[in-house]
């Protein structure tokens, strides 16, 4: 079946994720995921989820904020894509990956995890998603557009490559 | 079956696209459509197409400009995205709207359509792809990133609402 404005599902698709990267002064907002999370429990990682149905990739991003920590932002901008292979034959992990700063400092936690500010130089003592350190120096620190390209190996490591786009 | 890093294929998705607005001077760059494509058939719309397996949307961009247009461009920069509804379950479509300026102004057709300059004043003589006026304007004509967010009625009209990134 072909949908609106042409659509083909047998065309190779993204599942679509948004990751935040978010401060408050010298801190950056994390999550200590919970134990009992499939994918990386315990781990401290930025906070985000996956893009619904009928929203975009802010309207998430503002979404899984408010859910995961109770922050709202002033703002929310788009600064870089994260492609990733999944294995699987016609989806792969797009994740949108946004900055913006806190409006305030009061957090809520709730079933994904605790949330925490922590003071970047404090993060080394952490137990981290292993990609965030990357994709915070490419939020934080430089200033272009960046695509981050990502494939796993069998062996659990991973292929990483970047690109920036600039402008 | 779970993919890499978590991916879930019964997640909502998006089929992936970009979408070109290419300047060169005055001109932009347009495309006639085929008369035999299923969508859209002999209308004028900007360049563009779908995000394959092993790319990013940047990627993507600059391998269906050259195959499009035979244009290469000097920087390609994402200005906005478009979400639709497909009325398909599990997927929308995302199309990802770049800036770019061309390195020169030689075409080459293919069998997608004919590629064409046209001035700005002359376009409200063609026969446009519906959104193509409104999407060139908010990547044209104004600074802000944007959100241009489509959804299908029964009858062939379409809802349509815009959002802005501030920076």
């Amino acid at each position: 079946m072909i949908g609106a404005y042409g659509a083909d599902p047998n065309r190779y698709q993204f599942i679509p994720r948004v990751l935040l990267i978010i401060t408050h002064g010298e801190q950056v907002l994390l999550i200590r995921r919970s134990p009992i999370k499939r994918l990386w429990p315990g781990k401290y990682n930025a906070p985000g989820g996956h893009v619904e149905k009928g929203e975009d990739p802010h309207a998430a991003g503002v979404r899984e904020l408010a859910e995961e920590t109770g922050v709202s932002v002033e703002s929310l901008i788009l600064r870089g894509l994260i492609v990733a292979e999944t294995g699987l034959d016609g989806s792969g992990i797009l994740v949108f990956v946004y900055r913006g700063v806190a409006a305030h400092q009061a957090l809520r936690a709730s079933s994904e995890g605790e949330p925490v500010w922590v003071r970047r130089a404090e993060m080394a003592a952490l137990d981290l998603v292993p990609d965030l350190p990357q994709v915070l120096a490419l939020t934080l620190d430089q200033p272009d557009f960046f695509y981050l390209y990502k494939i796993p190996h069998a062996d659990g490591s991973e292929e990483v490559s970047v690109r920036f786009e600039r402008s």
